[in-house]
């Protein structure tokens, strides 16, 4: 027997068009490519998606179509979330940090019809423009008067291309398994791989992201969106910014110590989400500047993701900054949202080394989200807090199939997506990432976490950076090696780093080696690049 | 071109599943019907929903089947809104206190196959039982050695249906559509009418009731749920309290203003939801008592639907409790939530007067809820806070027909469903509802609204309650007639009772005739009655 009620679809529109009604003045700041302060509202935002929407018409934009852009966070990217995805046409956002090669084979593969650039990008356009073969023209985000010097027959101006569209739209009432746009993960071996929204699963994410389990958004709050908006849809806060009516505020390319730290005094920002440098950043400049950010700032919490911050990142920034650091785990397949770290009611009368232990922690599976850990063989593990596993996951916004590839299931029989990440699970369902898989290292059938070496080693006060991975070794297949940058001015011996980790982990954890160098290896996006240490040390142990 | 995301019903059972793993140990604590309280955790509630489900099948209930219960607010109850609907079938919960002839009624409509029942309604049973057609046990919510005397020869005992079941049960992955309960509305005239919920409606309804526009809810919340799970789900409170981890605690039948409020300091209750009458009697408690809300509890909100709180009641319960009273509004056919009353960042500057005008009313639409007013021709009206109109809304949770009248859409060709009250919107979306449409007075052609003027009179100090409607007049079809109960020991003359009135609202608006009573009649559900009023006092104006 079904139930009596309604058939509404979930779109992206209806998000837009419930800002429009119910905080029609909660503002969008942003900071141009100008590096000018421009501000809108979300009412604003919503007329001019539509302008967008009709422009995609009169291009004769259909429904399915795949719209590009190469953008920072703004208020016409935020236009195109809308009227891209609103009209029924797939919003493909582009990173370009990414090799202009990979640029190249991700519009050329999304088959993109059209492609919207910041100014910023010209010279990238420029290089790209002959190789893209299906780009019908290049829209610069700009006016008139700041149109690029670009030689290209097909290029257009986003203010003249909207400028005498209706601000009337009838949003389509969509399939809410329609595509709404396209992730590209920047995988560290072979082609990027497409990663293909619904508007169902954008919408159930943003709800789920507005909760307390989530970020507890609401028309109180500025947040600082620092994660790109070509980085799964920075996190979805275009979305769940219009949901909740918080101000947003987007930094646009100035992601420097000082921009941002002037945006979140001005704009009396409360939450700020992004990976754990721009905190760093942001941190480095507060000591060198001498500025006291918890009496300037408003600031209570800051959702840092990508990437675990260490922990005594985590704890001079609450310092400092006397906001909470929640961490938050993802993947691009993801939405991204799967965990966020967030204490229970009995973790509240923990002391200091208590509570950081627990923000340590990936968090809990949002609603939505399920999350088991198993061995090599598919056991299921227990959530025991030690145990550690092959993290799988699944859930209406987690992905099943990479865009071109629909009949290749990444998913297994029961339907679970193999995240790559080792991981514990506790009783109360508090994950954390104990490696990524390729990273764990494999030690006489046992298994060893790089991370938890590393984070260990970081404690030492003499050390900066610090990357452990396994090489191979004539009895136990693998062991852990020690490579280390120092901080400048400090010394240290291996002898005691050694010294320093037999206090914290197990004894058969303890690297074999210790290498110092002065610097690590990283990918684009700041992660550390291990294949490279792997290959350049994976003989270490062998032939000293 | 659809999204290449993973499928997954939203279903009432993964509310409760999230729980069980993400907050085990967050409490349930009911006053039970011998008024011990009894504690449990979601983790218990989950086990023993699994046992139900069991012994439904057992029992041989097949998916879609309807379960009826007349029972408080208590951990059975809450096993049952998730053992039920999670396995399948349809939980009916019905309003004991209605009439016996309309439970009788509404029994055989859903033609409930078990019916489960807390002992205070044993003689309802007792005098039912005979005339229910497609009952099959009847199921007493108790321990063994509890059991009523009632000579049945089909009456089960809860406890030991379900004690030799399994805590093992694989939640069926039903289409998201499927029926889960049922409520009938308690209407004013004819048979009461069933509204068929939905799992898609429910878990929607649960995850916007949680985010901030709602009712904010989260693991540091304990909610006293005085709303009783006969009405339109509880509004929907134990689906969301499984979500958000929230800790719950359930009245039972004790809803005397002694027994909630010793929950409401025992529990450290935060948040709490009822019908106005239940926090005037709360207030009478703590004024009679000589108690000290502000100082003896946590509450911090309060939630206050069914109808609108005058704004006195408001003002004084926010002095004496210390919580922000908060307006809902909604229908059972809305299961149940459409606006709730949050003021915007720019109304937190406001001095007291202006943030009672705003908390007045009803509040801003729930993402998912559309709304608009119209004129009698079904044209939409401005949305100015001032112009009054038939209120119309649409959504995934509103009901598009009723049970059993699968055919008989109560939406118009558009989708709207006419809510049968009057109200104004204004530019930020609120909503304020000036009257039901049939007590609406139509003078002249120009609308006057009853509520208005009760709310008025009722800030004379003289007056305890008030009730205005519309009585024949010979030239402008309908006047104004105030009917006054006044305040035990005081006395007002009709004459200072307009002079009063005069100062509030416009001329013609003053009721032409005042008439003091006794008593104003009430609904079963604590409703003024003015149907009554409206056939006793019709001709009062041509008559005198």
């Amino acid at each position: 027997m079904l139930g009596l009620m309604q058939h509404h679809p979930l779109l992206l529109s209806s998000l837009i068009e419930h800002a429009c009604v119910s905080h029609p003045d909660a503002q969008i700041v942003s900071r141009t490519v100008e590096r000018t302060i421009h501000r809108c509202t979300y009412a604003d935002v919503g007329r001019r998606s539509k302008q967008v929407a009709n422009a995609l018409d009169a291009l004769g934009v259909k429904p399915g179509g795949c719209i590009g852009t190469l953008a920072w966070n703004g208020y016409r990217h935020m236009e195109l979330y809308f009227g891209v995805s609103g009209a029924g046409s797939v919003l493909h956002t582009i990173n370009p940090r990414l090799f202009a090669e990979q640029i190249e084979f991700i519009i050329n593969d999304a088959q993109d019809e059209y492609l919207f650039f910041d100014l910023t990008f010209t010279d990238l356009i420029r290089q790209l423009a002959p190789r893209l073969k299906t780009v019908k023209a290049f829209i610069a985000l700009c006016s008139p008067e700041d149109m690029p010097d670009l030689e290209l027959h097909n290029l257009l101006c986003y203010e003249q291309l909207i400028a005498h569209q209706s601000e009337t739209f009838e949003w389509p009432q969509l399939d809410e398994n329609s595509a709404s746009s396209l992730c590209y993960t920047s995988g560290t071996t072979g082609n990027p791989k497409g990663v293909l929204y619904s508007h169902r699963s954008s919408v159930l994410h943003s709800m789920v992201s507005c909760m307390a389990s989530g970020f507890s958004l609401s028309v109180e709050d500025s947040i600082l969106v620092v994660v790109p908006m070509f980085h799964v849809n920075a996190w979805g806060m275009p979305y769940s910014g219009a949901l909740s009516g918080a101000k947003l505020v987007l930094p646009g390319p100035a992601l420097d110590g000082a921009s941002l730290y002037s945006l979140m005094r001005d704009e009396r920002v409360t939450m700020a989400l992004g990976v754990p440098t721009v905190w760093m950043t942001l941190q480095q400049h507060a000591e060198s500047t001498g500025c006291i950010p918890r009496e300037e700032l408003c600031l209570n919490r800051v959702v840092i993701g990508g990437a675990a911050a260490p922990r005594t990142v985590v704890e001079r920034f609450e310092m400092a900054f006397n906001a909470r650091v929640v961490h938050a785990w993802g993947m691009t397949e993801m939405s991204p949202l799967g965990t966020v770290c967030h204490p229970l009611p009995k973790h509240l009368e923990h002391g200091l080394d208590q509570r950081l232990d627990l923000q340590s922690k990936q968090g809990r599976a949002l609603f939505g989200v399920a999350m088991k850990i198993t061995d090599e063989e598919g056991r299921q593990l227990p959530r025991d807090g030690v145990t550690f596993g092959n993290l799988k996951v699944k859930g209406p916004w987690i992905t099943r199939a990479y865009f071109g590839k629909e009949h290749e299931m990444i998913v297994d029989a029961e339907g679970w997506f193999d995240t790559g990440d080792i991981a514990t699970i506790d009783a109360d369902g508090y994950m954390q990432i104990t490696d990524r898989a390729k990273d764990v290292i494999k030690s006489g059938g046992e298994w060893i976490s790089s991370i938890d070496l590393e984070n260990a080693t970081l404690q030492h006060p003499a050390v900066a950076e610090a990357a452990v991975i396994g090489v191979v070794h004539e009895k136990w297949q693998e062991r852990p090696l020690l490579i280390v940058v120092l901080r400048q001015g400090q010394d240290t011996t291996g002898e005691a780093l050694l010294l320093h980790l037999s206090e914290k982990v197990a004894r058969w954890w303890l690297p074999d080696d210790v290498v110092f160098v002065d610097s690590l290896p990283h990918t684009s996006t700041g992660k550390l690049q291990k294949m490279d240490l792997r290959s350049k040390y994976r003989d270490h142990l062998v032939t000293r």
